[in-house]
């Protein structure tokens, strides 16, 4: 019997919510209607997986280890902390992201499960149904699955590749309208990798003072920054925009799985009077994250030692460099080189592989025919480019570019020019 | 400069959302009013704190310290587990909720932050603003911050605090509309402290069956029950009614902090095969709870040694039996034998207090005179009642005891009854 005779029999569907029914991950959506097949003979190299743990290379810093183990042995975080964290928690990541402009205190953090779990409370917290918010195109795509769902509109600003990722500032603002509450800057960027200037972030800030339109900082990348980059943070440069800042352990401890997020109010004023007592009420709803991971907080934002820090981020940059060697020499490729941050994207001449339709069906084929995976980036609502992780082990990294070479070779076809050259 | 001028100079307020203003924690509101000034000459006992691991009496089990504390050691469960939980994590719950006649499977499973971030799943999985789902009351507030912080009505179905706590079936019903998209029902309860019969949870089932109306199972005390009682999942009585089943290892091992909870979902002839799919991509928003719990989660199930539940259970029945010995000897209260869980209800025979406007009042001022701090059950939505925890260390038990019959001693005033006697 078919599950709808069963179901009719029985008189009995219960049906889903706007919610559940509007709650999409464009990665999911996109990844999970492709084929991939991998080629037989090659072993698989997935540039795809944001996830930092998965290939082995790139491990915890030792402390993270010590500092849980060490909250499980004390049998004193068992019971509930407050909704917001514990103090000490709190005042540890108060203390990891001040700088002389911008003090914030205990009571400017709240914890969460993951840069998601501070993402949604700031999101949920700011806008409600009919109301925009805006975030980058090309971008991380929880921004437009945690908005989408509250029925929250999305407008997306452009993000200009050929300024290494900058704003589309004359864009960003024609956007604004009165019922935008929010624009989400993602610094460093996933999927760019860009890392903005001081500059960049000083027009960023001015052009939200102009509007009043505040500001949700995603920066759950921070220092993650290569060689002569500096990052700073969007609240250290402002004394007049209200900037809910998220982060969290994830990328640069390396630790996804223990879900650590965090905002911190950076109030300017007092205009986040409201928005911080509406913080402390929203994280009611689940009670914060994990107590012992909150109680190793202070230990691990404090002791992790510095050459934890250089060498995974050398790591990240000699794969960057590995990739932008290789792949710029590829015909019909263009990599943009990151400035930080765990991602590189790579622009693809589609006029010079006629034989597919979309990045999703290049990226497609590109594993069918070599078992490599990079994703396409109309997961990031961004066409004709892919997106390629850095944390994958460098043996990997050379080997991938060798067989995307290939495939390129393979499937590029030129393009006669007005004066009968080739035009690229 | 007062903060109002500083923010009217700059004109720069930043509004909240509907969702942060409708969120209310009733508890909180409630105990945050009262005046809590404990008598300087007596010690506070604190019997109004739902957390189980506060007075250090009642350690977790053995093995779940070793289970983290290996899961962090592996250094395996540190990236990313799939969204809705690792498979043999979602594998070991489902084998310990499984019974003879409510198999389930993986599959059928969801992890979640805590029994709240499971209820918060259900909920906004089942309903939308504008619809309705019935709570108990008195009942756990929770249902109520969720609910009514999406927009989605609650309506209260009384219990019968004569009959052990049963819900009134026909109070139920007549609430039940078009609207109605779900009821939860919380067994063992809190603050109850009640376990509803095999018979009665088949009437319950009866009425839903006939209502078409999906079961939202609160059981997250599950076998929390004192002797010669049994516990019996909703799931296991009916083979045609879906139950979304709530869990967690939040009270049965005492761990509150670690923010460990399910969804199991049982369904029955495909009724749910939406839900199903809303609850995957809902749990997507989040990417589920922390790895390394979710690591120790079939070590924790499997392995813990039947005395540690049993030696807990003794603990907290021997308690109910001190309380309830004690307080059903004072004039003016009338407690009500719990019959699992770590609740039990005192009722208040206000004619016999008219000091005191309501049990809130009352309760402040035991806190005044004998620093002894009880939950007045407003928070619970209903008057004339307060609970007490029963994780309280035993000596405690006594003291608090004694102290209320010398408060209750002191206040109550007999009424003459129609023979001239006093009526109690
Ligand atoms: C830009 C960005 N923000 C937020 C997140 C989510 O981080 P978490 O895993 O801490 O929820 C990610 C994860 O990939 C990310 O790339
Ligand atoms: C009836 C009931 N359900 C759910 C919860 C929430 O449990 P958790 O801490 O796992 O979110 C509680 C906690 O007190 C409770 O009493």
């Amino acid at each position: 019997m078919s599950s709808e005779i069963k179901r009719a029999k029985k008189g009995w569907s219960v049906p889903v919510s706007k919610m559940a029914t509007n709650t999409f991950n464009p990665i999911r959506n996109i990844v999970d209607t492709m084929k991939l097949t991998p080629h037989p003979d090659k072993p698989m190299i997935a540039l795809s997986i944001g996830d930092p743990t998965v290939f082995g290379n790139l491990p915890m810093p030792e402390n993270c280890e010590v500092a849980v183990t060490e909250a499980v042995k004390k049998r004193s975080f068992n019971g509930y902390a407050p909704s917001i964290g514990y103090e000490d928690s709190r005042q540890a990541v108060a203390d990891y992201v001040s700088t002389p402009t911008s003090r914030v205190d205990s009571k400017d953090v709240v914890l969460a499960s993951g840069a998601s779990g501070a993402l949604d409370l700031c999101i949920s917290c700011l806008a409600d149904e009919g109301d925009n918010i805006l975030i980058p195109r090309p971008g991380f795509s929880l921004y437009k699955t945690l908005a989408e769902s509250l029925g929250i509109e999305v407008r997306q600003y452009d993000l200009l590749p050929e300024k290494s990722w900058e704003i589309d500032l004359d864009h960003l603002e024609s956007l604004i309208d009165s019922n935008t509450r929010a624009v989400i800057v993602c610094n460093p960027s996933n999927p760019c990798g860009s890392v903005y200037s001081r500059e960049h972030l000083l027009e960023i800030l001015q052009t939200m003072e102009r509007k009043r339109v505040p500001i949700i900082a995603d920066e759950i990348y921070e220092h993650f920054v290569f060689s002569g980059q500096t990052y700073y943070s969007m609240a250290s440069l402002s004394e007049n925009v209200p900037v809910l800042a998220c982060g969290g352990l994830t990328k640069r401890y390396l630790v996804p799985g223990w879900r650590m997020g965090w905002i911190v109010i950076n109030d300017r004023n007092d205009a986040l009077v409201e928005v911080r007592g509406g913080l402390l009420k929203l994280s009611q709803r689940l009670l914060g994250p994990n107590t012992l991971v909150q109680a190793a907080l202070p230990s691990i934002l404090a002791n992790t030692p510095e050459s934890f820090y250089r060498e995974t981020l050398e790591y990240i940059e000699n794969n960057a460099n590995v990739f932008y060697q290789h792949l710029s020499q590829v015909p019909g490729l263009k990599p943009v080189m990151p400035q930080g941050a765990m991602y590189m994207m790579v622009g693809l001449d589609m006029k010079h592989f006629p034989e597919f339709k979309s990045d999703v069906d290049l990226t497609e084929r590109l594993v069918t025919e070599q078992s490599v995976f990079c994703l396409p980036a109309a997961c990031f609502q961004y066409p004709n480019y892919f997106r390629v992780v850095l944390t994958v082990p460098t043996e990997k990294v050379s080997e991938a570019c060798e067989r995307m070479a290939a495939f390129c070779r393979e499937h590029y076809k030129p393009i006669n020019g007005i004066n009968g050259k080739p035009d690229l």
